[in-house]
């Protein structure tokens, strides 16, 4: 089968998709972003074969994440996605089946979130499959990570974990011989669940608006619950006090842990969770929490912003040490 | 020397350039695109190492040009720089020279257009040097490649052909033994002329509000003019007579041609201009060479845009066929 040229590619596989006017069906240089009220926000969340997802993941499913990595950076922002850009890095072995089940992954998320194609760039690339989205959203009051306070109660979105152990489960599903033992252990569903979660990571676009309307301070929890929170804590100028019992697990989460305790320190630590972490005025926690059930998003608190620059991680009166990102006492 | 983290990295290079409000230091995940009147335009385009640079060029005009064909294309598009995201895909053998290079160069052309640095993404690539502009622009009109009308007269900016010979140029330059004759004769400061032309690509930015004022249609020549020019006449549904003798060279590019006469094609044809091409409706090219003088941009009229579908170039009385992008007759 001949391969198509670019405009080819792009007419037959993305300018479906470009449904935003000012895309204008993906025949120009550039687009113009749809009007809104509120702040404009941009992020960027560039994604590697080979060191952000593996080779041979779904192609729907690579470019999902790679959209929805950045939708979960906009709603932590408390941003409604309005649309996005695509850089795409063609590795010379690409294929027209790849490309279209990766247009078809696209064309749903663009559907479910509400986030038309915009624009953007295909280039072949002499490497790995290189994908790189500028997605924009608007919100009534950005949300920074630093603007938590002594007294905000913490709170994290869903459940801390499934990314992290996800990943080893995804890894041991490519190569079997190498699964630590609780994988092999662990019930069918359970491992499912988690390679599901890493695979397709479900961004918090639902409670965007609530974390504009009552969060202090907010991001995305991407790369592991503890090292966010010491950012998000870092840049606000305060300490925190956490308690670690309180962290929400998923069944199979919890399923893996009690077959290998320090899978907790993973769960903790690890990455792609793609969850909200943020801060909330305690008088604006009983509104969070209505908006968070009207959204469908479970919410749990997990600690409170105090001042000075410690944080501290408690488990059943415990006290944790994390060190140099590692779990040394739980 | 050991080589800083990812949040090092930033903080030394990249949050000096990010002097927007909406940056925020690039402390967050995200930014706010600053506020302003008209359309937002935006655009994006990949630069690959091998692909659309010599790994060896030198490291600040690899950032300023991966910059500056954005601005180029917003430039054509009438929009005015307001800002960028700069993915950076770092590859294995990355030193921290070549980053403060990099960022010096960067710095200095966010300086000279006015373009503040507003976030983006710093990643690993097991491969080549990767980058991914996304840049933002203001225009009072969005002026598109589809807009042209029969009776517009076709213009282009600067001098045409520079960037494709400059290529050449710069291919000898790393591998002296492959260099052409007409490389070998001309004058030294004719061929700098041509690497610099290639290397430093110069954004029409300062004719943006113009087009966006008297451009009936345009884009930038990036593909090279005789490709790009068909492009945008069949966006508009038009055809055009050109004059091939009417397209304007450097001085360089003239005595390149005189010494091969089969180089005056690869000028028309080839890419890396960064000039702008545009429709111009007779009764607005006053007033559009009058803007063009104010903004120091040369300003040629090439041909005009006919009825049908036919884009035919004469030289000398002579009907030039480019047949499958090939020059079969001049």
């Amino acid at each position: 089968m001949t391969r198509p040229s670019e405009d080819d590619l792009i007419a037959r596989f993305f300018a479906p998709l470009a449904t935003s006017a000012g895309a204008d069906g993906l025949t120009d240089d550039a687009a113009v972003v749809p009007e809104g009220e509120g702040d404009l926000v941009v992020t960027k969340d560039m994604a590697i074969a080979g060191v952000h997802f593996f080779p041979d993941d779904p192609p729907g499913l690579i470019a999902a994440k790679a959209l929805r990595v950045n939708l979960s950076d906009l709603a932590a922002k408390g941003a409604v996605p309005s649309g996005f850009l695509l850089g795409l890095g063609l590795p010379p072995d690409w294929t027209t089946d790849f490309l279209a089940a990766f247009a078809d992954g696209l064309g749903r998320d663009i559907t479910a979130y509400g986030c038309p194609l915009l624009g953007g760039d295909t280039v072949k690339v002499p490497g790995p499959l290189t994908l790189s989205v500028t997605a924009f959203g608007r919100a009534t009051r950005t949300v920074r990570r630093r603007g938590a306070r002594p007294g905000d109660l913490l709170c994290v979105t869903g459940t801390i974990g499934d990314g992290a152990l996800g990943l080893a489960a995804r890894q041991a599903e490519r190569q079997p011989a190498t699964a630590p033992d609780w994988l092999r252990l662990i019930a069918p569903e359970e491992r499912a669940h988690l390679v599901d979660r890493y695979l397709s990571p479900r961004p918090r676009v639902a409670l965007a608006a609530a974390v504009a309307r009552h969060a202090s301070a907010a991001m995305d929890v991407s790369d592991g619950l503890v090292g966010d929170l010491a950012k998000m804590m870092a840049a606000s100028g305060t300490g925190a006090r956490l308690d670690a019992g309180a962290v929400p697990l998923s069944g199979a989460a919890a399923a893996a842990i009690a077959l290998d305790p320090a899978l907790r320190m993973r769960a903790l630590t690890g990455g792609d969770d793609y969850e909200i972490l943020l801060a909330c005025p305690p008088d604006r926690l009983a509104a969070l929490r209505d908006d968070a059930a009207a959204a469908n998003v479970p919410l749990t608190v997990i600690g409170e912003v105090t001042e000075g620059a410690e944080v501290s991680w408690t488990a059943g009166g415990q006290v944790l040490s994390f060190g140099s990102g590692r779990f040394e006492h739980f």
